[in-house]
Protein backbone atom coordinates (compact mmCIF):
# COMPACT_ATOMS: atom_id res chain seq x y z
CA UNK A 1 0.00 0.00 0.00
CA UNK A 2 1.68 3.69 -0.66
CA UNK A 3 2.41 5.64 2.54
CA UNK A 4 1.57 9.17 3.30
CA UNK A 5 5.06 10.25 4.46
CA UNK A 6 6.48 13.59 5.77
CA UNK A 7 9.99 14.32 5.66
CA UNK A 8 12.42 16.08 6.96
CA UNK A 9 10.42 18.68 9.44
CA UNK A 10 12.23 20.72 11.51
CA UNK A 11 11.14 21.29 14.70
CA UNK A 12 12.65 23.53 18.01
CA UNK A 13 13.81 21.69 21.21
CA UNK A 14 10.16 23.31 22.43
CA UNK A 15 8.37 21.83 19.46
CA UNK A 16 7.63 24.62 17.46
CA UNK A 17 8.03 23.78 13.22
CA UNK A 18 7.87 27.62 12.76
CA UNK A 19 8.28 30.88 14.59
CA UNK A 20 5.17 33.03 15.62
CA UNK A 21 4.03 35.91 12.90
CA UNK A 22 4.38 33.75 9.96
CA UNK A 23 3.80 36.06 7.06
CA UNK A 24 4.98 37.85 3.52
CA UNK A 25 7.90 38.98 5.31
CA UNK A 26 8.59 35.87 7.55
CA UNK A 27 7.11 32.87 5.83
CA UNK A 28 9.13 31.31 8.66
CA UNK A 29 8.06 32.74 11.07
CA UNK A 30 10.15 35.18 13.60
CA UNK A 31 13.37 33.64 13.78
CA UNK A 32 11.77 30.37 12.03
CA UNK A 33 14.50 30.24 9.53
CA UNK A 34 16.95 28.97 12.22
CA UNK A 35 15.23 25.59 12.34
CA UNK A 36 16.45 25.21 8.63
CA UNK A 37 19.99 26.10 8.73
CA UNK A 38 20.73 22.23 9.16
CA UNK A 39 19.76 21.89 5.44
CA UNK A 40 21.74 24.68 3.70
CA UNK A 41 24.99 23.07 5.01
CA UNK A 42 24.43 20.10 3.46
CA UNK A 43 24.91 19.36 -0.77
CA UNK A 44 20.93 18.89 -1.07
CA UNK A 45 20.32 21.83 0.47
CA UNK A 46 23.11 24.12 -1.25
CA UNK A 47 21.50 22.97 -4.36
CA UNK A 48 17.89 24.03 -3.37
CA UNK A 49 19.01 27.41 -3.74
CA UNK A 50 21.58 27.45 -6.75
CA UNK A 51 24.78 26.61 -4.64
CA UNK A 52 27.81 24.37 -5.10
CA UNK A 53 29.19 22.11 -2.33
CA UNK A 54 28.10 21.00 1.30
CA UNK A 55 28.39 18.40 3.53
CA UNK A 56 26.69 14.51 2.89
CA UNK A 57 26.86 13.42 5.95
CA UNK A 58 23.84 11.87 8.32
CA UNK A 59 21.67 14.84 7.33
CA UNK A 60 22.18 15.12 3.88
CA UNK A 61 21.12 10.76 3.26
CA UNK A 62 17.90 12.50 5.43
CA UNK A 63 17.32 14.39 2.91
CA UNK A 64 17.62 12.50 -0.09
CA UNK A 65 15.36 9.72 2.04
CA UNK A 66 12.50 12.63 1.97
CA UNK A 67 12.45 11.82 -2.49
CA UNK A 68 12.94 8.39 -2.64
CA UNK A 69 9.79 6.56 -3.99
CA UNK A 70 7.82 9.80 -3.75
CA UNK A 71 5.26 10.17 -6.73
CA UNK A 72 3.27 12.95 -5.50
CA UNK A 73 3.15 16.14 -3.30
CA UNK A 74 0.66 17.65 -0.89
CA UNK A 75 1.31 21.09 0.35
CA UNK A 76 -0.79 23.79 2.39
CA UNK A 77 -0.52 27.36 0.69
CA UNK A 78 1.83 28.80 3.14
CA UNK A 79 4.18 26.48 2.08
CA UNK A 80 3.98 27.17 -1.98
CA UNK A 81 4.09 30.54 -1.27
CA UNK A 82 3.94 34.11 1.02
CA UNK A 83 0.78 35.35 -0.66
CA UNK A 84 -3.00 34.89 1.41
CA UNK A 85 -6.32 35.35 -0.30
CA UNK A 86 -7.26 35.85 -3.69
CA UNK A 87 -4.68 34.97 -6.47
CA UNK A 88 -5.55 38.22 -8.09
CA UNK A 89 -3.56 38.15 -11.37
CA UNK A 90 -0.23 37.15 -9.25
CA UNK A 91 2.67 35.45 -11.22
CA UNK A 92 3.76 33.99 -8.22
CA UNK A 93 5.08 30.28 -8.89
CA UNK A 94 6.02 28.98 -6.00
CA UNK A 95 9.89 29.59 -3.53
CA UNK A 96 11.91 27.36 -6.37
CA UNK A 97 12.33 29.08 -9.53
CA UNK A 98 11.24 27.38 -12.65
CA UNK A 99 12.21 24.37 -12.21
CA UNK A 100 11.14 23.48 -8.89
CA UNK A 101 12.89 19.94 -7.63
CA UNK A 102 9.55 17.94 -7.49
CA UNK A 103 9.30 16.42 -10.73
CA UNK A 104 6.02 15.36 -10.10
CA UNK A 105 2.15 16.71 -9.14
CA UNK A 106 2.27 19.37 -6.45
CA UNK A 107 -1.29 19.54 -4.95
CA UNK A 108 -1.58 22.87 -3.03
CA UNK A 109 -4.04 23.00 -0.50
CA UNK A 110 -5.86 26.50 -0.93
CA UNK A 111 -9.75 28.40 -0.84
CA UNK A 112 -8.86 29.87 -3.53
CA UNK A 113 -9.28 28.30 -7.50
CA UNK A 114 -6.32 28.89 -9.98
CA UNK A 115 -5.14 27.45 -12.80
CA UNK A 116 -2.66 24.31 -13.08
CA UNK A 117 1.13 25.68 -13.57
CA UNK A 118 2.97 23.91 -15.22
CA UNK A 119 6.60 23.90 -14.61
CA UNK A 120 10.08 23.05 -16.13
CA UNK A 121 11.13 19.34 -15.14
CA UNK A 122 8.02 17.48 -14.63
CA UNK A 123 6.42 19.54 -11.62
CA UNK A 124 2.64 20.78 -12.24
CA UNK A 125 1.41 22.76 -9.63
CA UNK A 126 -2.34 21.83 -8.98
CA UNK A 127 -4.52 23.84 -6.96
CA UNK A 128 -7.35 21.88 -4.60
CA UNK A 129 -10.11 23.99 -3.38
CA UNK A 130 -11.83 21.21 -2.06
CA UNK A 131 -10.16 19.94 1.34
CA UNK A 132 -6.91 17.38 2.28
CA UNK A 133 -8.73 14.30 1.56
CA UNK A 134 -9.66 15.65 -1.86
CA UNK A 135 -5.87 16.28 -1.82
CA UNK A 136 -5.08 13.12 -0.77
CA UNK A 137 -7.10 11.26 -2.86
CA UNK A 138 -6.17 13.32 -6.30
CA UNK A 139 -2.31 12.85 -5.17
CA UNK A 140 -2.61 8.82 -4.28
CA UNK A 141 -3.81 8.63 -8.23
CA UNK A 142 -1.25 10.97 -9.45
CA UNK A 143 1.78 8.74 -7.73
CA UNK A 144 0.83 5.84 -9.80
CA UNK A 145 1.19 3.19 -6.83
CA UNK A 146 4.05 5.45 -5.38
CA UNK A 147 4.21 7.01 -1.82
CA UNK A 148 2.48 10.36 -1.52
CA UNK A 149 5.22 13.06 0.64
CA UNK A 150 2.98 15.26 2.19
CA UNK A 151 4.83 19.10 2.75
CA UNK A 152 4.30 21.96 4.95
CA UNK A 153 3.45 23.73 6.67
CA UNK A 154 3.13 22.52 10.57
CA UNK A 155 -0.89 23.47 10.52
CA UNK A 156 -1.56 21.20 7.15
CA UNK A 157 0.72 18.50 9.02
CA UNK A 158 -1.19 18.40 12.42
CA UNK A 159 -4.58 18.27 10.32
CA UNK A 160 -3.19 15.14 8.70
CA UNK A 161 -1.69 14.03 12.23
CA UNK A 162 -4.71 14.15 13.53
CA UNK A 163 -6.98 12.15 10.98
CA UNK A 164 -4.27 10.14 11.57
CA UNK A 165 -3.36 9.74 7.97
CA UNK A 166 0.19 9.87 8.07
CA UNK A 167 2.31 7.32 8.23
CA UNK A 168 5.74 8.06 8.84
CA UNK A 169 7.00 11.55 10.01
CA UNK A 170 10.37 12.26 10.11
CA UNK A 171 11.56 15.08 12.15
CA UNK A 172 14.74 16.67 12.58
CA UNK A 173 14.83 18.60 16.08
CA UNK A 174 16.92 21.66 16.24
CA UNK A 175 18.70 22.47 19.12
CA UNK A 176 16.92 26.09 19.39
CA UNK A 177 14.01 27.39 21.56
CA UNK A 178 11.62 29.84 19.95
CA UNK A 179 9.75 30.15 22.95
CA UNK A 180 6.30 30.56 20.49
CA UNK A 181 5.27 29.41 17.20
CA UNK A 182 3.49 27.25 15.71
CA UNK A 183 3.52 23.90 17.17
CA UNK A 184 4.23 20.71 15.17
CA UNK A 185 2.22 18.03 17.49
CA UNK A 186 -0.30 19.54 19.86
CA UNK A 187 -3.47 18.30 20.18
CA UNK A 188 -2.76 15.76 17.96
CA UNK A 189 -3.03 11.95 18.10
CA UNK A 190 1.13 11.22 18.11
CA UNK A 191 0.59 8.81 20.54
CA UNK A 192 -0.06 6.40 17.81
CA UNK A 193 3.11 7.00 17.03
CA UNK A 194 6.35 5.08 17.71
CA UNK A 195 10.08 6.25 17.28
CA UNK A 196 11.53 4.19 14.91
CA UNK A 197 15.00 5.58 13.95
CA UNK A 198 16.67 8.20 16.34
CA UNK A 199 19.96 9.26 14.19
CA UNK A 200 21.56 12.48 15.85
CA UNK A 201 23.89 14.45 13.41
CA UNK A 202 26.18 17.29 14.54
CA UNK A 203 23.26 19.38 13.55
CA UNK A 204 20.06 18.39 14.58
CA UNK A 205 18.67 15.06 15.80
CA UNK A 206 16.63 13.02 13.25
CA UNK A 207 13.76 11.00 14.83
CA UNK A 208 11.32 8.86 12.35
CA UNK A 209 7.97 8.46 13.54
CA UNK A 210 6.07 5.43 12.42
CA UNK A 211 1.94 4.91 13.40
CA UNK A 212 1.85 1.89 15.44
CA UNK A 213 -0.21 -1.08 13.53
CA UNK B 1 25.90 34.21 41.94
CA UNK B 2 24.41 31.31 43.05
CA UNK B 3 21.91 29.83 40.42
CA UNK B 4 18.78 27.94 39.86
CA UNK B 5 19.16 25.02 38.29
CA UNK B 6 17.19 21.99 36.69
CA UNK B 7 18.46 18.85 35.84
CA UNK B 8 17.58 15.70 34.31
CA UNK B 9 13.96 16.47 33.02
CA UNK B 10 12.99 14.07 30.76
CA UNK B 11 10.60 15.04 28.03
CA UNK B 12 8.86 13.21 25.18
CA UNK B 13 9.84 14.16 21.86
CA UNK B 14 6.29 16.24 21.61
CA UNK B 15 7.14 17.65 24.49
CA UNK B 16 5.66 16.68 27.65
CA UNK B 17 7.23 15.94 30.58
CA UNK B 18 4.66 13.68 32.39
CA UNK B 19 1.81 11.89 30.97
CA UNK B 20 -1.79 12.71 31.13
CA UNK B 21 -4.22 11.65 34.03
CA UNK B 22 -1.08 12.47 37.01
CA UNK B 23 -2.97 11.23 39.96
CA UNK B 24 -1.97 8.92 42.87
CA UNK B 25 -2.43 5.59 40.60
CA UNK B 26 0.08 7.49 37.97
CA UNK B 27 2.15 9.71 39.55
CA UNK B 28 3.77 10.52 36.60
CA UNK B 29 0.62 10.52 34.32
CA UNK B 30 -0.26 7.63 31.60
CA UNK B 31 2.94 6.32 30.06
CA UNK B 32 4.70 8.84 32.14
CA UNK B 33 6.91 5.99 33.26
CA UNK B 34 8.47 5.79 29.59
CA UNK B 35 10.21 9.07 30.32
CA UNK B 36 12.70 7.56 32.89
CA UNK B 37 13.30 4.03 31.63
CA UNK B 38 17.26 5.73 30.76
CA UNK B 39 17.60 6.82 34.51
CA UNK B 40 16.93 3.07 35.67
CA UNK B 41 19.68 2.15 33.01
CA UNK B 42 22.26 3.96 34.96
CA UNK B 43 24.23 2.87 37.89
CA UNK B 44 23.36 6.08 39.78
CA UNK B 45 19.55 5.49 38.47
CA UNK B 46 19.51 1.60 40.18
CA UNK B 47 21.35 3.36 43.02
CA UNK B 48 17.79 5.83 43.50
CA UNK B 49 15.85 2.88 44.21
CA UNK B 50 18.22 0.19 46.00
CA UNK B 51 19.80 -1.72 42.85
CA UNK B 52 23.46 -2.49 42.02
CA UNK B 53 25.07 -2.14 38.67
CA UNK B 54 24.00 -0.25 35.62
CA UNK B 55 25.68 2.02 32.97
CA UNK B 56 28.44 4.70 33.71
CA UNK B 57 27.91 6.40 30.08
CA UNK B 58 26.95 9.61 28.98
CA UNK B 59 24.07 9.36 30.92
CA UNK B 60 25.24 8.70 34.28
CA UNK B 61 27.47 11.80 34.06
CA UNK B 62 24.12 14.28 33.12
CA UNK B 63 22.87 12.32 36.00
CA UNK B 64 25.52 13.06 38.71
CA UNK B 65 26.15 16.78 37.83
CA UNK B 66 22.63 17.26 38.84
CA UNK B 67 24.53 17.37 42.29
CA UNK B 68 27.04 19.13 41.72
CA UNK B 69 27.31 22.02 43.93
CA UNK B 70 23.66 21.97 44.90
CA UNK B 71 23.15 23.71 48.38
CA UNK B 72 19.46 23.31 48.41
CA UNK B 73 16.34 21.86 46.44
CA UNK B 74 12.77 23.18 45.71
CA UNK B 75 10.39 20.95 44.43
CA UNK B 76 7.17 20.80 43.53
CA UNK B 77 4.29 18.53 45.97
CA UNK B 78 3.56 16.44 43.10
CA UNK B 79 7.05 15.52 43.17
CA UNK B 80 7.01 15.13 46.43
CA UNK B 81 4.49 12.44 46.92
CA UNK B 82 0.97 11.28 45.29
CA UNK B 83 -1.34 12.79 48.28
CA UNK B 84 -3.91 15.80 47.52
CA UNK B 85 -5.13 18.13 50.39
CA UNK B 86 -4.80 18.08 53.40
CA UNK B 87 -1.82 16.50 54.85
CA UNK B 88 -3.96 14.64 57.88
CA UNK B 89 -2.22 12.27 60.05
CA UNK B 90 0.00 11.17 56.59
CA UNK B 91 3.22 9.68 58.00
CA UNK B 92 4.26 10.06 53.85
CA UNK B 93 8.11 10.79 53.85
CA UNK B 94 8.92 11.13 49.85
CA UNK B 95 9.42 8.96 47.39
CA UNK B 96 12.95 8.44 48.54
CA UNK B 97 13.17 6.13 51.99
CA UNK B 98 14.44 6.83 55.01
CA UNK B 99 17.40 8.19 53.70
CA UNK B 100 16.62 10.39 50.98
CA UNK B 101 19.19 11.48 48.45
CA UNK B 102 19.82 15.05 48.86
CA UNK B 103 21.98 15.18 52.11
CA UNK B 104 20.22 19.12 52.03
CA UNK B 105 17.04 20.94 52.77
CA UNK B 106 14.10 20.20 50.25
CA UNK B 107 11.83 22.80 50.29
CA UNK B 108 8.46 21.39 48.91
CA UNK B 109 5.49 24.00 47.47
CA UNK B 110 2.49 22.75 48.92
CA UNK B 111 -0.92 25.12 49.94
CA UNK B 112 -0.75 22.79 53.33
CA UNK B 113 1.50 23.46 56.08
CA UNK B 114 3.30 20.51 57.37
CA UNK B 115 6.00 20.62 60.17
CA UNK B 116 9.44 19.89 59.03
CA UNK B 117 10.75 16.18 58.24
CA UNK B 118 14.17 15.69 59.39
CA UNK B 119 15.31 12.62 57.70
CA UNK B 120 18.92 10.65 58.09
CA UNK B 121 21.69 11.62 55.73
CA UNK B 122 21.34 15.23 56.08
CA UNK B 123 17.78 15.72 54.34
CA UNK B 124 15.10 18.13 56.13
CA UNK B 125 12.36 18.35 53.88
CA UNK B 126 10.57 21.84 54.61
CA UNK B 127 6.87 23.00 53.62
CA UNK B 128 6.74 26.68 52.01
CA UNK B 129 2.68 27.47 52.01
CA UNK B 130 3.77 31.16 50.52
CA UNK B 131 4.77 30.33 46.88
CA UNK B 132 7.63 29.63 44.99
CA UNK B 133 9.54 33.16 45.29
CA UNK B 134 9.56 32.47 49.19
CA UNK B 135 10.85 28.76 48.20
CA UNK B 136 13.49 30.29 46.16
CA UNK B 137 14.62 32.75 49.15
CA UNK B 138 14.51 30.36 51.72
CA UNK B 139 15.97 28.27 49.85
CA UNK B 140 18.92 29.97 48.53
CA UNK B 141 19.56 31.24 51.88
CA UNK B 142 19.99 27.36 53.06
CA UNK B 143 22.01 26.46 50.21
CA UNK B 144 24.68 29.05 51.80
CA UNK B 145 26.48 30.29 48.28
CA UNK B 146 25.59 27.05 46.42
CA UNK B 147 23.35 27.14 43.89
CA UNK B 148 19.53 25.50 44.18
CA UNK B 149 17.99 23.20 42.34
CA UNK B 150 14.65 22.96 41.24
CA UNK B 151 12.97 19.60 40.66
CA UNK B 152 9.96 18.87 39.28
CA UNK B 153 6.94 18.73 38.46
CA UNK B 154 6.63 20.22 35.15
CA UNK B 155 3.86 22.70 36.15
CA UNK B 156 6.53 24.10 39.47
CA UNK B 157 9.83 24.29 36.42
CA UNK B 158 6.75 25.85 33.87
CA UNK B 159 6.46 28.28 36.27
CA UNK B 160 9.73 29.19 37.18
CA UNK B 161 10.47 29.10 33.85
CA UNK B 162 7.52 31.81 33.13
CA UNK B 163 9.23 33.91 35.77
CA UNK B 164 12.52 34.22 34.18
CA UNK B 165 14.04 32.09 37.12
CA UNK B 166 15.73 29.29 35.81
CA UNK B 167 19.61 29.69 35.00
CA UNK B 168 20.40 26.31 33.71
CA UNK B 169 17.83 23.74 32.34
CA UNK B 170 19.19 20.41 31.28
CA UNK B 171 16.41 18.26 29.57
CA UNK B 172 16.62 14.83 28.53
CA UNK B 173 14.64 13.97 25.22
CA UNK B 174 13.34 10.88 25.26
CA UNK B 175 12.32 9.24 22.02
CA UNK B 176 9.17 8.73 22.84
CA UNK B 177 5.61 10.19 21.74
CA UNK B 178 2.90 10.36 24.47
CA UNK B 179 0.25 12.72 22.77
CA UNK B 180 -1.29 13.95 25.39
CA UNK B 181 0.21 14.81 29.12
CA UNK B 182 1.69 17.89 31.20
CA UNK B 183 4.19 20.08 28.66
CA UNK B 184 7.68 21.43 29.84
CA UNK B 185 7.32 24.29 27.54
CA UNK B 186 4.29 25.66 26.87
CA UNK B 187 3.59 29.93 27.29
CA UNK B 188 7.04 30.46 28.75
CA UNK B 189 9.49 32.45 28.13
CA UNK B 190 11.57 29.52 26.71
CA UNK B 191 13.20 31.76 23.89
CA UNK B 192 15.45 33.40 25.99
CA UNK B 193 17.35 30.15 26.74
CA UNK B 194 20.23 28.93 24.22
CA UNK B 195 21.00 25.24 24.05
CA UNK B 196 24.53 25.40 25.22
CA UNK B 197 25.53 21.62 24.80
CA UNK B 198 23.74 18.72 22.89
CA UNK B 199 25.18 15.55 23.64
CA UNK B 200 23.21 12.20 23.08
CA UNK B 201 23.47 9.08 24.66
CA UNK B 202 22.01 5.66 23.69
CA UNK B 203 18.95 6.00 24.61
CA UNK B 204 17.98 9.75 25.09
CA UNK B 205 19.15 13.09 23.78
CA UNK B 206 20.88 15.61 26.46
CA UNK B 207 19.98 19.49 26.14
CA UNK B 208 21.82 21.76 28.17
CA UNK B 209 19.75 25.04 27.85
CA UNK B 210 21.51 28.37 29.83
CA UNK B 211 19.24 31.65 30.15
CA UNK B 212 20.80 34.31 27.60
CA UNK B 213 22.54 37.33 29.20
Amino acid sequence: MPKLRVHNVAMSLDGFAAGPEQGPENPLGVGGERLHEWIFETRYGRAMIGQEGGTEGVDEAFLRRGDDNIGATVMGRNMFGPIRGEWGDSSWSGWWGDEPPYHHDVFVLTHHPRADLVMKGGTTFRFVTDGLDSALGRAFAAAGGRDVRLGGGAATIRAALDAGLVDELHVAVAPIVLGLGEPLFAGNVAAAYQVTDLTPSERVTHYVLTKSA
